[in-house]
């Protein structure tokens, strides 16, 4: 089958799409990625050897749970946990097992991590024309930095069973019941609730995983094909420190959208008065404390950067670094050492706009506004 | 002189301009006036009656005056008060004295209110090519509500004496002892600085204007030529409280850029531990208690609106409100009585877009982000 007919688009529509894909390869095995959502197709689908790897496609969120559930869901939904790590769909072609981060780039160092995590060739022996699609987490990683879980390094946690090329998912529970089955790590499952059941259940499991620094839970009716998101106030606010420790280079939407989450989720959650003061007192640090720090760095010469350590065979290190730089970052290598025949390396990805803009307003510069 | 040698400008660069000029009229009076900045003509700048009547010029601002005040000024300079209301222009044209708003709309109010609150015919038998620039402060403005002042209603505060054609300023002290002279309120003067001890005098002013709830200072020198302004973090925060009370009608950037200021100024001010988590307090509350009380107001059926309370003679609030809605504003009006003679209403101008976000994400809307 062709690509527009796996794509399930007309062949004068797949012409005018192709010339959005990039042309990538990994380890001398072409492919062409679409880097942005389209219309019809999602964000990070893939060519590749002839078959489609379908992109991931963006979960819709609700700003208030009482409404939005029933609003998006008229059927029984399954509710489980939103983890704070990357998007990776690991799917087996002409034999080999490839991970694909979300914006369908094939990363060395996920591909290696999966491939040692999970039994893999028995998942895909099983399902060879789906794509197990699930979240990277923990403390070592290249993308992310979460450290609120249970996990040394690196983990991974599946969410999804889909179909590779049309990406249709398994219903929820034949997906857990694989999963479990062959042994594949997964996210947890709060449980299966009607809607009106749903509203009442999720502010507390919200308020759960909030306490523990959790991102969110993620409702899907139980068939898989229809998702809705929401998250902690845990996850808003880390969010809120983190684009504003690089307070030029995320943008003032980003921030904006995590400001409106937790004004709705204050409202629906009905805060008493001492608890929207402790949410207010929570998010102001967050911008302003991480502002400071950032500006107090520039301003003592640092050069601001995401910093991640990640920990393999030297070899996976090496590619990982090399595959980081041929995407255009520039690393600061802080930390290389090893530690029991792992390579275990500190870097920062060096992040210009707001080391230079700080730095130029240090310096003096004036603000046409 | 034709208007293109009034402005500076070449006929033929004239003659782009001129479209972008709007056509107004004051009492049967035609004039055009330019809404946005260009490369060489301020924004609100007038042509009426044969004669410019030159914008008020921005101000530019620093983040840090430690390096921002040596940066801008090489000798000495005056630090003033910078008011929290809006900024008027008032000029005499063929013995009509005529208050012009920042984007150059005669406004019948502030015309009506400067005639009663300044000898303005005195002042321009002295001064006619010249216009008196200032603030309109007070609880009372169709405008700005800043109820920080001794002010009971309204009142005139003179910052500027400059060339009505050219823009060029009175000598600083000049235009004191002329206000002085003709009892024309001014804003207060600090003193009269190097930038060196400007450096060291002005966060002390600056800190006991927050103390007070005061917007900021405008620095110049003392020919009038160059300016550079610093605002208060009492006027960041409620910069913030307000944006965040009309969330999705005052702009990402507006709210980013007072948390920059906010940050910057808590790095120069060094604040302590304590003193950096007040500020922090006092950004969260400012964007989060303002939002919630804009969500439960919408909840509970209101509409969002900027909210002003104005007290003048009928026939002058009859022209305002007529004047309002000329502009395109819809306006409730929610308390109108008499008092002393006296129209005094207060009016909401309606703000559709934050009271129709609002009442969508509580309807359980959902986003694709």
């Amino acid at each position: 089958m062709e690509y527009h007919d796996q794509l399930g688009l007309s062949r004068e529509r797949f012409v005018d799409l192709a010339e959005q894909f990039h042309d990538d390869s990994y380890h001398g095995r072409a492919y062409r990625r679409l880097p942005d959502y389209r219309r019809s197709v999602e964000k990070g689908t893939v060519l590749v050897a002839g078959t489609v790897v379908r992109g991931f496609p963006k979960i819709p969120r609700c700003l208030v749970l009482d409404e939005g559930i029933p609003q998006q869901f008229d059927r029984e939904i399954a509710v489980e946990e939103k983890l704070n790590g990357y998007n990776v769909r690991v799917a087996r072609i002409e034999g080999d097992i490839l991970a694909f981060t979300r914006s369908g780039i094939v990363c060395p160092f996920t591909t290696h991590k999966v491939r040692t995590l999970v039994d893999c060739e028995q998942f895909f022996d099983q399902h060879p024309d789906r794509m197990l699609c699930g979240e990277m987490i923990g403390p070592e990683t290249p993308y992310t930095t979460a450290d609120c879980y249970d996990v040394d390094s690196i983990a991974f946690r599946a969410f999804d069973i889909q179909d590779r090329v049309s990406g249709a998912s398994l219903p929820v529970e034949e997906r857990r019941a694989t999963c479990e089955d062959l042994g594949v790590p997964q996210v947890d499952l709060f449980g299966i609730y009607e809607p009106a059941e749903a509203v009442e259940a999720t502010p507390e499991i919200v308020d759960g995983l909030d306490d523990r620094g959790r991102e969110g839970i993620v409702m899907k009716t139980v068939d898989g094909s229809q998702q809705l998101k929401y998250t902690t106030s845990a996850a808003n606010q880390g969010d809120l420190a983190y684009a504003f420790s690089l307070p030029f280079d995320y943008g003032r939407a980003f921030a904006f959208r995590r400001l409106i989450r937790e004004g709705f989720q204050s409202v629906e959650f009905a805060d008493s008065e001492a608890e929207r003061r402790q949410r207010a007192r929570g998010v102001g640090e967050s911008l302003l404390v991480s502002m400071t720090d950032a500006i107090e760095a520039v301003g003592d010469g640092e050069r601001l950067g995401e910093r991640h350590t990640v920990r393999a065979e030297p070899r996976v290190v090496d590619a990982l670094l090399e595959h980081l730089r041929d995407q255009g970052l520039s690393l600061d290598i802080e930390r290389d050492r090893r530690v029991e025949g792992q390579r275990v390396v500190t870097f920062a990805k060096q992040v210009q706009r707001s080391t230079d803009k700080i730095d130029s307003y240090l310096d003096g510069t004036i603000v046409k506004e």
